[in-house]
């Protein structure tokens, strides 16, 4: 094994700070490269004590910018910072990604931040284990925020953001369809949501539907929790960044906080800065963060599984004459889906159970 | 074994024409009731001769209604019919599904139109699974027309309707927007677009966005194909529902139809029900429809195989102790989740590779 495919020193090197390395590993992850299982195992016991952070929401939002702003932040209070950049609907690295790359520039000369973009590669799922074993890259080196970002709104982005701890959903301005929109699955996994170009028209229109929408929530929780109906939903008119978890009885609960920014000056970047800590502050304190973090893991295993458990099949359909051979017999009525499946399965079924 | 659970003898009374059998044999389907994948086995050798229509669009395009009607005209032509609507984004049945039922009242003397809802019952995947069943059983029973009716035009709904040899999808006037999004997955699997409720303003519009659309993609197509391209644009402004495959060369290809209904008062219906059956034809006539059983059975057969494989490696999972001990100890950094993977896996692999 020559110094170019050799895992153990690429990881020594990785763990001993150096950026190429890093580069390199996340490569091979992306890439599924021989080995790169090795690698994320042996970073593994390395992990843990990065922030992460998931920004998502949709195309024109905004992300590129702010994401850049809140790098330059942590960088500025002595905060290391690698950021990826995920776009699950493009199967090629270009195109918005160059325009990541360019962006960044300003950060190029300043390897604290390292900036990183992925996309899809066709494998269904995959793409989210790539992100999360790339989050283990980021996190053995030692960067202390690790930022994921991702575009649009979909399963595939939900997915991919499941890998932080906080998830920040950035809406813009004067959209009140956005915002119904909303409440299909992104609202259930946001923590934050960051009302960004704030100086538009229609912001705080925005900024007071979601308010609405978080309180019809939390509504609906007390509701369960204790039968009481009707207190927030008065106080839907109050003001500030702390009043969506003012009547926050359950310790265990955080209700979605909602930001102004304006991403380009940087306005409300501090603030919002702030309020990812806080909700960090709360996760630690309720005991949720150790909660998440075994879910996530119970979910790694299940994923990883399930994609090794697929290969082993198509294997096991090859070795009885390929898919196609069976799909024939079924077609000449000589067997059926449910006897093929059975028949594929049942040696693996015997072989477990002795 | 009593009559209840009899497989044996349900399945005799399902080919012998007892409607009462079917509907069991479908509630098991549903419920996933023991012996139920033994009965789907029996009737498999009894399918193959039912044209599979599915039919979907966005709530309030007007499916009920239609399905309805395109039920009834089959009848009249004397044709037994066999409709299950699917509602992927219900976990129960009942509500707009109870809608339905009473929507049918005018056949409920003719059971020679069979009407069935199913519901999702929180199983990934499990719903397209059930409704291939379900179609198999009213396929075996012999009925003539199956119509798939399914709300919605999300990845659910589309796997869903994979299960038809045709695919409509409704779209409603004036929703300029809605075509905008059908571009995502809809347009792939539409065979023909019906513009319902064709008296409304805004409908002459629908249709021609749908047609600039389905050109626009034959047109791509074309250059694709030929490297030729600005023909189809050019035939954009013109009429007729065969003008989508007028400059259609490759005999393999289908560019989806556009037909305009009223359900509520049957207009349409008729060329609705004949380019339906121009679609079977070209199926036939291509060798296509052998091809997408074909798929179909290899796609059933991996899903099958999925969610086998799924309990056994859940099963696996316990005999080591459950999910939380394997969890704890990718916490305590005793391992890894890849690490975990591969000592849950090995057995299996090395079982199969004896």
């Amino acid at each position: 094994m020559n110094a170019e495919t050799d895992g153990t020193e690429l990881v020594e090197q990785l763990l001993a700070g150096k950026h190429r390395a890093l580069a390199r590993v996340i490569t091979r992850i992306e890439n599924r490269a021989p080995g790169y299982r090795d690698l994320v195992s042996r970073l593994h016991r390395h992990t843990g004590d990065a922030e992460v952070v998931g920004i998502t929401g949709s195309p024109g939002a905004g992300k590129s910018t702010l994401v850049d702003k809140l790098a330059n932040y942590y960088r500025e209070q002595g905060e290391t910072v690698g950021v990826i950049a995920v776009d699950p609907s493009s199967p090629f690295t270009g195109g918005a990604v160059l325009g990541d790359r360019i962006r960044m520039a300003s950060n190029v000369g300043d390897m604290d931040v390292f900036f990183r973009s992925m996309s899809a590669r066709g494998t269904l799922g995959g793409l989210s284990t790539a992100t999360t074993d790339a989050v283990k890259a980021l996190d053995a080196f030692g960067k202390d925020k690790i930022l994921i970002e991702t575009v649009g709104a979909g399963q595939n982005e939900i997915d991919v953001v499941k890998s932080a701890d906080t998830v920040a959903v950035l809406v813009p301005p004067g959209s009140g369809d956005d915002v119904q929109m909303l409440k299909a699955g992104i609202l259930e996994i946001a923590d934050v949501f960051v009302v960004n170009k704030a100086d538009l028209d229609g912001a705080d229109r925005t900024v007071q539907e979601l308010r609405e929408m978080v309180h019809m929530q939390e509504d609906n929780t007390a509701t369960l929790a204790t039968g009481h109906h009707g207190a927030s939903a008065v106080a839907t008119e109050s003001e500030g960044s702390d009043d969506a978890t003012g009547g926050n009885d359950d310790a265990g609960d955080w209700d979605p906080e909602i930001v102004e920014t304006v991403a380009k000056d940087g306005t409300g970047v501090a603030e919002l800065v702030e309020t990812l800590a806080n909700h960090r502050a709360h996760l630690e304190a309720t005991g949720r963060l150790a909660e998440k973090a075994r879910m996530r893991y119970a979910e790694e295993i299940r994923n990883l599984l399930r994609d090794d458990v697929g290969r082993l099949l198509e294997d096991e359909i090859e070795r009885r004459g390929g898919m196609e051979e069976l799909v024939g017999d079924v077609v000449a009525r000589e067997t059926d889906p449910y006897s093929v499946a059975d028949e594929v399965i049942e040696p693996l079924a015997e072989c477990l159970e002795e």
